[in-house]
C-alpha cells in the first residue's frame, strides 16, 4: 500500500480513507503495524478535535444519545466521529455500536462518521487501536469525536486517559434501586447526564440527578473543575430535550480549561501517560511468552494456596528470567 | 543475627522481638533482606489475624478512634497491633502514628503493639514492607491488626490489598461543604464511620452519614458484600460511643465472608496481587537505572510536548534495552 496518497486524502476529510486508514492501524499484521507507523507519521498531530468520552451501561439510551447529540452537532455544521471501546465485544463476536443501524440518521449524515468497535480481545490493543483511531480522526479534520465504552473492565480507563471531556450517562432510577454505576466511572465524570427524562420517567430522572448530584458534592475538588463542576443534569435523548443545554456546558467547561491551561496539561500527561504504558506493555511482554507464562501461571497458583509468598515466587520467575 | 532464637521468641509473642523483626524487614541492607526472608521463611504464615485497613484525612480524629477501639478490643481480651502506611510521611519526615503520645493508654496497654511508620520513599517498598509487618504481626499472634492509612496517593490501594475490611473514617460535614474524600476511598469502603457524633457535631453527623447512606446506594453491589453493605454509621470515638455497635458490624461482615468463602478467595487474590506486583516491578527496574532513567525522562518529555509519539518513543526506548 502507498502511504503517501492516504495520508493526503484523509488529510482533506475523505471519510473512505479515515475508514481504510483505522483498518490499517487495527491491524495485528507486522507490515501492515509498519505502515500504520508510517501513516500516522505522515498525518502528524497538527489538529485538535473536542474529544468526548461517553460511558454509560446497555439499557440507558446510549445509541438514541449519540444520535441525537451527533444530530445536533452536524446541524450545527460540525463533523462528528463517533468510535467506541469495547473489549468486551471481543468476547461476544459483537460490536455495541452493531452495524449503525442504530444510529441510522447520524450514520447518512455526512457530516458524520461511524466507527463500530473491532473484534479485538488484549486490552493494550484496544487502547493503542483507539488511540490511534482517535489521531486519525483528528487528522481528518473532525471538530468532535466521541468515545464510546459501555464501561465494563478498564475501557473507561483507557477512555479517560484519552478524552478532553468525559460523559456519564444514566437512566432514572426508582427509589431505592440501585444504578449499578461501576466503582471509579462516577469519579471521572465531569458531566452526568440522567436521559429518559420524558413522559413517566421524568420524575424519577429529576429524583436521580439529585443523588448524583448530591453523591458529586461529596468528592473531593479537582484542579481541572471550575466552580460548581462536575454537574448532573437531565436530557431526553428520545425529546431531543436539554442536548443544548448539556452541549453548552460541555464548550463552557472546555473553554475554561483552554484558558487555564488545563487542556494543554492534560494532553501532555495523557501522552505521557500512552508513552509509560507502551514501555511498561513492551518491558512486560515476556510474561505472555512460554515457557515463562506457564511458570508465572504455576508459581502464581503456588502463591494463591499458600505454598509460596509472593516475594519468593517473585524471585524465582525472575531468577528465570535473568538467566534466559 | 541469628533467625532461628529471633523467630522463636516472636512465635511466643513477644512484643520486643516483633518490634526487632520489623526493623529487619524494613532494612534496605542487602543481608538484611536475606535474613528477613529466612526470618518470614521460619515464622510460616499459619495464622490468620482480622486485618482490618483504616483510612480518613487528618482532622477526622483518627488516633482518638484507634485509641478508643483499640482498647475497646483489648478490653474483651483482643492482642491489638496497629501499623501505618503512610508514604507522604517519607517526605515530611514525619509518621501518621507520631511518637505514639497519640495514643497514650493503648501503647501502654500490654495486649497493644503500635508500630510508626518508617521512613521509606518508594511505594513499592511501603507495600512490601507493610506486608511483611503484618505477616510478623499474624505470627505473633495478634487477633487484629488495624492498618491505618491517610489515604494520599496510592497507599489506600496498598491497604485495600492487604485487609480483610476496609474502614472510611469521616468528620462530620456542614451542609454542603466537601468532605474531601479522595476520589476511588469511597468505593473500597466495607463500613463508613462518621466520627464526631457528639456534643454540637452530632446532627452534622447524622446528617453526614445520610448522605454518605446515599451515596453508597448509588453504587453497584460487589460479590462479598450481604445484603445491606457497604453501610454507613455515626460514631463518637470521643464518648466511646457507637464502638461496639461498629465491632459488631465488622464481625458480622467478616463471619459472613469465612463462611461464604469469599475471605479465603480474596487472601488468595490478594496474595496473587502482590506476587504479580513483585515480578513487574522487578522487571520494570531497569527503567529506573542510568542511563536508562534519563532517556525515559527526555523520552517522555518530548512526548508530552508532541515532539514524538506515544508509540515512537516506546519503542525507542525498548529497542535500546533489547540491544543493551
Amino acid at each position: 500500500m502507498d502511504i503517501a496518497p492516504l495520508a493526503h486524502s484523509l488529510q482533506t476529510g475523505d471519510r473512505r480513507s479515515l475508514a481504510r486508514a483505522i483498518t490499517l492501524v487495527e491491524s495485528a499484521r507486522a507490515d501492515h503495524r509498519a505502515q500504520a507507523l508510517e501513516l500516522l507519521q505522515a498525518v502528524g498531530n497538527g489538529k485538535q478535535a473536542l474529544r468526548i468520552g461517553l460511558s454509560g451501561t446497555p439499557g440507558v439510551g446510549k445509541s438514541t444519545f449519540i444520535e441525537s447529540f451527533g444530530l445536533l452537532l452536524t446541524g450545527q455544521g460540525k463533523r462528528v466521529a463517533v468510535l467506541a471501546v469495547d473489549p468486551s465485544s471481543a468476547r461476544s463476536g459483537g460490536s455495541i455500536l452493531g452495524d449503525k443501524t442504530r444510529m441510522e440518521r447520524l450514520s447518512r449524515d455526512p457530516l458524520a462518521f461511524i466507527r463500530p468497535s473491532p473484534s479485538q480481545a488484549q486490552m493494550g490493543g484496544v487502547a493503542r487501536r483507539t488511540r490511534e483511531a482517535v489521531a486519525l480522526c483528528e487528522a481528518a479534520g473532525f471538530d468532535i469525536i466521541l468515545i464510546e465504552t459501555v464501561g465494563v473492565g478498564q475501557s473507561e480507563t483507557v477512555v479517560a486517559e484519552l478524552c478532553d471531556l468525559f460523559i456519564l450517562l444514566l437512566a432514572p432510577a426508582g427509589g431505592d434501586e440501585l444504578q449499578g454505576v461501576k466503582r471509579g466511572i462516577m469519579e471521572m465524570a465531569d458531566l452526568i447526564l440522567v436521559n429518559k427524562a420524558d413522559g413517566d420517567l421524568k420524575p424519577a430522572a429529576l429524583r436521580t440527578c439529585a443523588d448524583y448530584a448530591g453523591a458529586l458534592r461529596l468528592l473531593r475538588k479537582r484542579p481541572q473543575d471550575p466552580p460548581g463542576y462536575p454537574k448532573a443534569m437531565t436530557v431526553s435523548a428520545l425529546e431531543q430535550d436539554g442536548l443544548e443545554t448539556a452541549w453548552a456546558e460541555m464548550q463552557a467547561l472546555a473553554d475554561w480549561r483552554r484558558a487555564q491551561g488545563h487542556w494543554a496539561t492534560r494532553r501532555g500527561q495523557q501522552a505521557q501517560h500512552w508513552f509509560t504504558e507502551e514501555l511498561r506493555r513492551g518491558l512486560l511482554a515476556v510474561l505472555e511468552v512460554e515457557p515463562t507464562r506457564g511458570i508465572v501461571a504455576a508459581e502464581g497458583q503456588a502463591v494463591a494456596e499458600g505454598r509460596s509468598t509472593p516475594e519468593a515466587a517473585a524471585r524465582q520467575v525472575l531468577a528465570l528470567l535473568h538467566r534466559a
